[in-house]
């Protein structure tokens, strides 16, 4: 029924994350008939991404490409930030929520992926030669492992500890417990043992 | 945080229907770090549409340019369907699940919008003129107004009935009911109304 143009369209909308075929043709169809030139806008956008925008040469974080055509990304320009300490990081959006919270002073690694038997995940696709020789090159000398909470990111924060450890770092792994906010009522049992396991002594001086 | 022309990218997929700023981020990330080249793909594929896909000039159907730039869809392109029998839907989307089902062998007449009071729009914003024009030049005969059973659906659907009726057509109103597989326990007050006074007598012959 509908164009061939259109379903190569809908074909490529529908690999964006977490969107099915349904919504990738709604998107499609709400693009043809609106008229204030979003399709041609998105476009031209999505067209200069490749050129403008790089995941960033030295953490993997979202980076704008300089007129030298290099890409650092404003965390690794920044020169008031503590080189020393390194959080490392899932993925792009979680170095972006970290960096909100306004606790972190230091510098990035993202990882890019975890460890993941399942899906065929080892060691050896985990990017450790490239975070090693940041760890020297920066002289870093405290590493914070962010990776999630969920069972390939805890294989791969013990991984991260048992390569970081040997190298002469200090190794931390971030809290788990219930969230700010959190109901204890609702809350899993997962997390309700972390919480118990990860109680810190209550100062009242 | 973000660049520039990556923050310029998410405004842009916020557009999208049901899209808020959280979900264009992941997109927006999703197509930065992805390496199967997505991103240029989607500029190409929206770069076309404007060119290759439009509203179908007769129907508002979805329809692909032909070579001498006209927009004719599938269904007014198709010489087995009645002409005479013409159904009204709000919109494309509308009018494909409709046609999926099989059970119209008819055209069709996208409105493009209902009435909304609410939202200023009156009698005077709908395509009523190309609708009378269509009409006679297609001699419908039969018309089946197929807005969705809301309440700016079903005003659109009396002022259709009342403009209709007295230009010698004979209008119809889609049935409105509990969905097939639908469970009685759980349908509403209103669907359950409709449905008692829509009843239709059993014929046991």
């Amino acid at each position: 029924m509908l164009p061939d143009s259109l379903l190569h369209l809908i074909e490529l909308l529908a690999r964006l994350p977490g969107v099915g075929e349904k919504t990738a043709q709604r998107f499609a169809l709400h693009l043809v008939a609106e008229r204030s030139g979003t399709a041609q806008a998105l476009a031209d956008a999505l067209g200069q991404l490749g050129t403008r925008v790089k995941s960033c040469e030295r953490c993997g974080n979202i980076a704008e490409v300089d007129a030298q055509g290099r890409a650092l990304c404003v965390v690794c320009r920044d020169h008031r930030r503590d080189s020393a300490l390194l959080c490392i990081v899932a993925k792009v959006q979680d170095l972006l929520a970290i960096d909100r919270s306004g606790a972190m002073r230091g510098r990035y690694f993202v990882l890019g992926r975890l460890l993941s038997p399942l899906d065929g995940v080892g060691p050896d696709e985990l990017p450790l030669e490239r975070l090693f020789r940041r760890l020297s090159e920066d002289g870093v000398r405290e590493v914070i492992v962010a990776t999630p909470p969920s069972v390939d990111g805890e294989a791969t924060a013990l991984l991260l500890a048992r390569e970081l450890t040997t190298r002469g770092v200090v190794v931390s792994r971030i809290a788990s417990g219930v969230p700010h906010g959190g109901d204890l009522e609702f809350a899993d049992q997962i997390t309700l043992g972390r919480a118990i396991e990860g109680r810190r002594a209550l100062d009242s001086r």
